[in-house]
């Protein structure tokens, strides 16, 4: 029998525990799932009777040291900061660890102990990163094997809301952590464009954006991640022209978006004096100059090249010029929009997510330039079994399995960029329904 | 006689020094100016005989404390970080201590142990923080004195070049640290106006002017400061309904140095690969979108309605379309446009500072409401003392005088926002030609 141990039951452990209780019957796995809650973990478990439910505070060393002694494989679901330290004591214990999350630094270190210790210590298998890692160089891996050359990589990946439960103006709910929506993009974007270096800064990232289509979905819109430039080595395709990474939104998104950027609005660096007194209007009124006549013409004077009547339409429809008041104790102008936002985008009952990936190839080929499209769409079945838990989840349950049955012999700090992994995981989430739709032109 | 002990004698020293040697034959000083390079203490000093150069690391903490030990005030024209280590040895040496620098919170941690000492950590004794803080508050003081109650203050400095020598197109040349030119204003300035908060972000701090009148020099343009708001409490000033600190600069120079911001020029957060192999036009064009002619077409059809023919002639003046290159390895963005401007605003043999500060109030007296406007403007007289040299250095001067002549009894860690110190300290100032016009309306 072999013993995993998953650390932190949240809302994306969900499909991760259901796969791995799945297979335990053929495989006889015992899966413990530790969490500081116990209900949580119980309830993720249902009585299953390969399921070993438990109480675990990892502050708790001496127990956390005994339950990682009894197990096999420990997968980490906790927040990434708290990965190196559960990494040191897997590789001193000699045992397999598994997460969702990147690589650090820390991580990285541990690298040569983790080899002498006959373990991997398998990072970034989840959504983004992980399946992008695995579907991208399995194409760049084909067009390599063929004597092709890449030129061009794009890829785009966005956490969304489904069509069928799609009824607001931004066509944007809260499917994942509002806070990194919130911040998403500060810093400045970095790319390479026809083998010239670009730099966007976070004032004109959501103006810079490309337009994105997927079929039988229709429109949306793509803004550059902070950092496209370091993939070039993590992929292996350092002459590559042009290379962008990017987030996805529904069309019309960013444009909006942009208004709260301009404005001043996602600052997460200071706190608003007397917070819990303003009005969504007058927290609007922060930020505008003085002069004018209501909050509304204001706003249009302030910012006339950046807004339009559908932009208008949208902050309206957030209640952004209404009186209602938050009563948000020390906010920070980001944290009082996070908390208008999630009273306006929450899911409601029988909403379903949706996580959208696109990969854009061109290379060269034998004289000829072709171009690929590789698309994955992937719907949440329910409120528990969402996309963003399935797509996250499921990766991480299969390259775990893997691991146990020895198709993944790799140790030390891996991720899934190498065929051992990417072949086996991609083939197994296809038998999912995760699986890209190419297009080649 | 009195031992003065100035650590370090970089360009802000000259006037200072000179000023000491020049009152040290009727008082009595022995002025030790301490630095890294004898030579350029040997050089500010001119074999004047109550001046003993000598050289010092203040990292030989041994001889560093020997010099204190001898000396009965110690002046730290050091960088501001280092302070605090001076003060510690000060508060155990009993020996008085006079900086040009802001009170920071380690500084203000020995306000009660230099009480105990019986020594007076001076602070804030330069120009701004110095000579505003002086002046601002025996205004303030009249007012309050005279039973009237002060709702508006605003308050705008600037470094800038004098008109006899200005002969660009911006209006501005360095004539004080680049680096802090270049970045200054990032983060997000907060101030209070009609008695309501207001918070400019970065990106439109530069829009956000206001423009300024100063007779006989003509139009200049302020744009607020990160912090205005801790002033209400520093001047005393609670109920104040409108306060804003500024820093002015020609008109026009502002709306084209938010290019540069809008650009993300100013960045100084990460380094551009292959930094030295790019021209001017070439650092250019990492900011703009890829679409398009040449360069100038590029950025107009980008920043529209950022620009036009006159912020264009600006950007062209200073060779920014150019193909020469400045050869800088590992340059962040920042660094890249500092040292470009660096040639391009650099003084010429003969050129002449000048600071400019205004102070505007508006007050309530007996039912009647009062505006009040006090203006300085100061030249510099050659390359050496030139006016920063001489705004920074002279009240930092007078103030180590006031000191020794016990005419400022104070002890603990000080500002000159208190009588005894800006009222003998303004008079001093008056009589070395630095005067403010007051203006009442």
């Amino acid at each position: 029998m072999k013993k995993i141990l998953i650390l932190g039951a949240g809302r994306s452990a969900s499909s991760l525990i259901e796969y791995l209780l799945k297979v335990s019957a053929t495989n006889n796995y015992e899966v413990t799932v530790a969490d500081t809650i116990l209900a949580s973990a119980e309830q993720k478990t249902k009585k299953n009777p390969h399921a070993r439910p438990i109480l675990l505070d990892i502050t708790d060393e001496a127990k956390t040291h005994a339950e990682i002694d009894r197990s096999d494989l420990v997968i980490s679901m906790l927040p990434a900061f708290m990965h190196p330290t559960i990494a040191k004591q897997c590789v001193l214990l000699k045992k397999h660890l598994v997460t969702a999350s990147y690589v650090s630094q820390e991580m990285k270190d541990l690298d040569e102990e983790a080899k002498k210790a006959g373990i991997i210590l398998m990072n970034e298998s989840g959504l983004d990163p992980g399946i992008d890692h695995a579907s991208a160089m399995k194409i760049i891996d084909d067009i390599k094997s063929q004597g092709g050359k890449l030129t061009v990589f794009k890829s785009y990946t966005g956490g969304l809301i489904a069509p069928e439960s799609d009824d607001n103006p931004w066509g944007y709910k809260f499917t994942w952590a509002p806070r990194n929506v919130i911040l998403a993009g500060q810093g400045t974007a970095k790319y390479l464009e026809n083998g010239k270096l670009a730099f966007i800064p976070y004032t004109k990232l959501f103006t810079r954006t490309e337009k994105i289509q997927v079929e039988g979905l229709g429109d949306f819109e793509g803004y550059a991640n902070r950092d496209s430039l370091s993939y070039r080595s993590v992929y292996g395709i350092e002459d590559v022209q042009t290379i962008l990474r990017g987030t996805l939104r529904k069309e019309g998104y960013c444009e909006a978006w942009n208004v709260f950027v301009q404005l001043g609005m996602t600052d997460d660096s200071y706190t608003i004096p007397n917070s819990e007194k303003l009005s969504n209007r007058e927290f609007l009124e922060l930020f505008l100059p003085s002069e004018g006549e209501d909050t509304q013409t204001r706003l249009l004077d302030y910012l006339a090249h950046d807004l339009n009547d559908e932009i208008m339409y949208k902050l309206e429809w957030l209640g952004l010029f209404n009186d209602t008041k938050l009563q948000l104790k020390n906010a920070t102008p980001a944290l009082f929009l996070q908390t208008l936002l999630e009273d306006k985008w929450k899911l409601k009952e029988g909403d379903i997510d949706m996580i959208v990936m696109q990969h854009q190839f061109e290379y060269e080929l034998k004289g000829e330039t072709h171009t690929l499209q590789s698309s994955l769409v992937v719907k949440g079945d329910d409120a528990i079994h969402t996309a963003m838990a399935k797509t996250v989840g499921l990766p991480v349950g299969i390259i775990t399995k893997l691991i146990l049955e020895g198709k993944i012999k790799l140790t030390g700090v891996q991720t899934p960029t190498v065929k051992e992994i990417y072949l086996p995981l991609l083939s197994e989430l296809e038998g999912l329904g995760i699986r890209f739709e190419e297009k080649e032109n």
